[in-house]
């Protein structure tokens, strides 16, 4: 299985750890809060999309509470977070690279993990972007913010094309190690132009009256 | 089992087209969304308090993961409320009584698929509640509003009526299909007397200082 | 198993109710919420830790469901701050004392029953808190409020050194009864301590241009 690929189990780890340190960053920026809120914080985002996903499916106890790996290098992640987020803040580009990996793996993986535990192609593909953008959705909300990923940048979009071409190389027997790489690739790449040319999902044509125009977010990262 | 009826199934997936199409209405009119924003909140108000209840019940993978119409209908109410929002808007009037269906369907096999499973009346209940308006909560809580089931309107309330319903004639041996559609029945009958009646459920008789009144929400619609 | 303890389970029950009176008066200041809401969020707060726990460790259905006593304090709880709000108000003192006690015992077996059911230390350590802290901060968010534990009090991190001390002992294969109750009696005197001494955790070094300071919140109490 792809999954066990030393290479998407480094991605994965590298992932874990971007989301951990970049959660952790956004919370630090966006709320007073203490040690434990921040390491919390940055954990969360890196395990929570993973832990909803198998919490879904019915695998227990979560995979990431049983590697240990993820648990240290997300609360790692965090911890670095809290003492250099003056340094880390500038770091913004590096980070921002690390993150994208992280979604990529996480939507690629949790759409084939999906399919193995029986999941038809819809749940597969919604299990894709949740491990993907689960984490930083329940940041978002225990921040108080609505999560960024319903309302801006393309986050979601790279997810969802992740983790369509990996139900559609599932469904066609040619999922293994290229296809689940190529996919993930694929949503990287969208979702740095995505970064880099500050393209947004179109937002729907009527609102209803009184609505307010967005608010730009200054503490904004995924 | 009353669950198995055609007509029962009937009025689950048009309360979870309902609940999908009303979601995503009231997503839009609250904040700015993209269009994955605005289909997810959909999927997630009319997806979501079976899978709470599921999860809680240990049944796995969630029955609507399982039964592709639910995921089908809910992403079809979401799109729908995406692309015609201006339209539907003003057909305030039938999407109530559609989400009414819901409300009072979801209640009712709720309570009953919590009793299948073992549980306790008061659990049972409890289920039969959170069935019926889960979704709507997390909606509420990812657009950043004070869930409105817990502030106003009969809405709860109704929901935990069918849920009793449903609980008693268990304990009685006579819940089947004629008493999961009273109950029902009583349900809709009640939500839609509170709505047109315009009745709350009461609130404390002492709220501490400084507390403000509450805000009328002009995008309140559960 | 020191879970069956007749002391540990009255402590537990104890915490139950409290968190349960607590949660609904925390609600109550907070924002206007009608009958079902207060009840709904005293019950949240005092089920919603040991809920997740049992989820996420895959122990279907959650012990809180099984046993009708948990529900019935949790609810009596959440009615007796409905109707009482006024007076309760006032018993601040003897409210923070049985809530100290919910909390140093949710800690304990929260990371316990982890431990029991095969998770490593980081994920026990991780869920005696969750079980502590989970309650409160999902009724935070369901009425707006970041939830306090992640920035204000010497709250989580109490309950982080009870989960300690019961792995500690459990590797050390000395846990029983006594390490359980001294464990709590830790968490309880570190948490009194934080509340008379008016101690916080410690914040990051930087956080970022533009953040506010920290708003106090007169609804703040856990």
């Amino acid at each position: 299985m792809a999954t066990q690929s030393p290479l998407l189990l480094a991605l994965d780890l590298t992932g874990t750890f971007a989301f951990g340190l970049n959660g952790a960053l956004t919370a630090v920026r966006a709320v007073q809060l203490d040690v434990v809120g921040v390491v919390a914080l940055g954990m969360i985002t890196a395990l929570g999309g993973g832990v909803i996903r198998d919490v879904i499916i019915g695998s227990f106890p979560p995979a990431t509470f049983v590697d240990w790996r993820y648990f240290a290098l997300a609360s790692v992640g965090g911890l670095l977070a809290f003492a250099f987020s003056r340094f880390l803040d500038r770091l913004e580009g590096p980070i921002t690279v690390l993150d994208a990996i992280g979604l990529s793996t996480f939507a690629v993986i949790g759409a084939s993990k999906a399919l193995t535990h029986g999941l038809g192609i819809g749940p597969a593909l919604a299990l894709g972007v949740v491990t993907g953008v689960g984490g930083g959705t329940i940041r978002d909300i225990l921040i108080g913010r609505i999560p960024s990923v319903l309302r801006s940048d393309l986050y979601a979009i790279p997810a969802l094309v992740a983790a369509g071409i990996t139900v559609a190389t599932t469904q066609l027997d040619v999922y293994g190690l290229p296809a689940a790489l190529g996919a993930a690739a694929v949503c990287f790449t969208i979702r740095m132009l995505g970064v880099h040319l500050e393209l947004n999902a179109p937002g729907p044509p009527w609102r209803g009256p009184g609505t307010d125009p967005p608010e730009p977010d200054p503490a904004d990262r995924h």
